[in-house]
């Protein structure tokens, strides 16, 4: 059993912390052992991706009642959080491209039916800009004068610092707040882009979180808890852990009832088969 | 410098191999290093998710011509094989269900507009039966009886084990070979099932394997060898690896060309940030 | 030129109000032209299916926060509003059934992957229920009896008749206001139904209509006015007219260049070839 | 009730037949009644949209083995053909551009998530160029000179007209036959273009036709033919018709129980608040 101080990490809204949180462990310096939730599938698929997919939508709509048929978007990122984005608008008839940095996830992309691009290759023709990369300055203040009239700017990744928000606090440029979460930045030429949220992260400050993924998350985190709590002495050392997949699937499997989904049970001879025990886990732990 | 006889693995082809091959090495009796390509990501996501979301269309079509819209189907397995399969027959307007045994992927399934439910809820009323699952006897004698006039079932999953094949070589039933790779089996009530490819896998047998698939499972598997060949002594011992994430990325910026993609690149200061390499491995070595 | 009094109908708005009108029309009532604008193409697939299709999720969204991955709805009614709800609804994870009472609209259904169901076999298991039928009492107090706890129910259609919000008016039943437009009625039993906007307009009420689609629907409004105006005497009688196709093509095209989007010309070659005058109407009047 | 020689039309078969009907009846040249099945909306939407959904992707997979994922397609034209088409290839991970002549579809392209171009602004660019147009030299020997090496070419729409095949028959050009249906022109260069069934219909040539289409187009023909042989004398005189609203219902509700969908039956009040019969048609002649 562990004493005192057992952390746990989620990243939606920890961020860095996990970065950090591995850096402290490098080091040598983590006192306590932790439990690297965020990525868990649960966590993962469900926070990132399914909620995403839907708070893109959501958080755009309440603050500037974009209509997204037809807009041109680009999604700079495409992880789990970019992925439930562009899945969403892509369904509304949004044409959407895609910056990414990572070759796997570009080739994704491609396979989704997104043309993957630079930036500056479509900032001067895309009308909403979606941060999601866990990344800084991905929006540059060159990138925001190049902006047409009335494009719409926000960060769906993580903290504030993907669109470089100090960039625009100069003096030739005007704000104009104009609802609450929503600011029009306005260029000496009456350029305006619409700034959602000052760059925070628009699903927190602009949308609503589902009790359904707070559930999945939330539960979780309490097992994750659970299990550095009763773990007995030595399962864990100072370092940070993955979510044991038995814990992840123990959450998924919490949570089916209210879809009224039923599970198929092995049956003696196919556990064999397949060298599983009947009761989980059922995939190897690098599964996703 | 390893000498002589290092394995690869490749599941769509060697399906059960796979599970063989860690067994071997839990037991100790894996006598090279061997490296489990068929989970690297790029393998994953392109061999087995984006092609049988081709394949399952094209295998169903060129041996029955079936119409896609309207259809009732049940998948058997959300992995990645079946995710492809009901992401192309829900775009094509056939009503998906769903069986699994991980809940995890079951409530991937929910969350992907299916109903997870047992194979005997909906085998009276299906079109189609797909198996995607790995394991075998998963469409059962029993299963058959039940299954309604004109059905076809197919196989997507691994080998020839998913549907009890065996148990439909008996004296009351006629068979009846219709086409190559098509057989009618005929119930004494007249009742026909159409069985394709004989139970084995319907996108080898009755589809193409499109040449951008093979490029990339082919440069995936070489590359494996040559990392296995130029290992320094030491690094690998005789067990089962997954492919370096840097190599799994290298496969995928390989193939980004035919797209026209255009990766972007961190600067320096992003680098540092994110406590990345500029060239990558860009995400852990579980991110899939 | 016609003086005073020309009308034009919008349905969305004035719903029954058409029907009156061409029954005016019958009984040789009709004392001016009449313009039925909202059976114009670009009426009925800007207003009714495109906006539909944004504004179900942004409704329902404001109202409930309700996350639709996994959710069973129902749709009653599958013209153009239906249509647009289902594609939103069926892209974002839901698993949605139609009523329908025309056998081609029902066909339709099928076609798109939707179960055609009679409301009762699946009222007791659907977590949303939404009409857009035109027509009234098609969700009754027998239906809403049978609902699960916290089934949600709304309007898409027209007026305030669709569900039977009156028969909800007894004293068995206590209404709780929740949030504006939200209203939770409550059964002696401790069952919850969330009913919205009082049965009236979701899209209305509780989302909003963003400006390009406005800008289409007053388009269309104006040029009708103009044509009736200019109209040389006798174009039109007392009757109802379908505005002509090629003021609807010119509504069209006068937002094309908000999207960027390059029109076509026929060469004289080709406009012979087909019969048509390069500047249109390019379909006949039916055309939809 | 007409003696002889009454004529259906069935434009997917009979293309340029359905204008040339039409242009005798004005002409005054018509000796018979003649029914536009054509046009009626189970045609229209179940042998074009829903048809061709599902053929293009058929009629490309046999002819070329093509993954369509991350492949930028071309289909110029967006009527019932063109839009099934589009909606196959961007659901397997195409990215589509559209070329129209009528502003009205091309906003539907818009809305659709698809960009409207011109054909020189893409040409250079993508894989595959689909034509949908009904009208002729929609693909030119320019544009053909312009495609890049690979580049497929077919036509979806009608007859042989609207790739312009006759100027590919030069002596600078190669022809050689890679497989039925499939030939490779070869430019001085080494430029290859992948033409598909000489530029005849890809749907009917390369691909099969479900028996379910077959059953709506034939029934619909069946009872155009009975109505007009039935009709008492002086309903139909010398002109072309669309088919009765109610017939095409029926057509549609012959096909219902093949997807197990239950219609709803309207109430006698709920009748007489819309001013139906019970029994159809429910909609006006116009609606599609």
């Amino acid at each position: 059993m562990i004493s005192g101080g057992a952390l746990t990490a989620v990243s939606t809204w920890m961020g860095g912390k996990l970065t950090w949180l591995y850096q402290l462990s490098k080091a040598g310096k983590l006192c306590v052992p932790a439990m690297n939730v965020n990525d868990s599938v649960t966590k993962q698929k469900f926070d990132n991706l399914y909620c995403c997919r839907e708070s893109i939508l959501d958080g755009l709509k309440r603050t500037t009642d974009v209509m997204f048929g037809g807009k041109q978007v680009v999604v700079c990122g495409y992880g789990e959080v970019g992925k439930g984005c562009c899945a969403a608008l892509k369904a509304l008839g949004a044409i959407v491209y895609i910056t990414e940095i990572d070759p796997i996830c570009a080739l994704q992309a491609c396979m989704d039916g997104f043309r993957v691009v630079k930036l500056n290759e479509v900032i001067r023709q895309v009308d909403v800009v979606i941060t999601c990369t866990g990344n800084k300055n991905v929006v540059t203040r060159e990138h925001l004068d190049r902006m047409k009239n009335s494009c719409i700017v926000c960060n769906m990744g993580h903290s504030n610092t993907e669109i470089d928000v100090t960039s625009l606090r100069t003096p030739e440029l005007t704000w104009e707040r104009v609802r609450s979460q929503v600011d029009h930045v306005i260029w000496p030429d009456g350029k305006r882009v619409v700034l959602l949220a000052e760059g925070r992260l628009l699903n927190l400050s602009c949308s609503t979180v589902p009790t359904f993924v707070l559930s999945i998350t939330a539960t979780t985190q309490a097992l994750a808890l659970i299990e550095l709590y009763n773990a007995p002495e030595g399962r864990y050392k100072q370092d940070v852990y993955l979510l044991p997949k038995k814990m992840d699937e123990y959450v998924a499997s919490l949570h089916l009832p209210s879809f009224d989904a039923h599970l198929t049970e092995l049956t003696d001879d196919q556990a064999k088969y397949l060298g599983l025990n009947k009761n989980g886990p059922f995939k190897p732990n690098y599964y996703r």
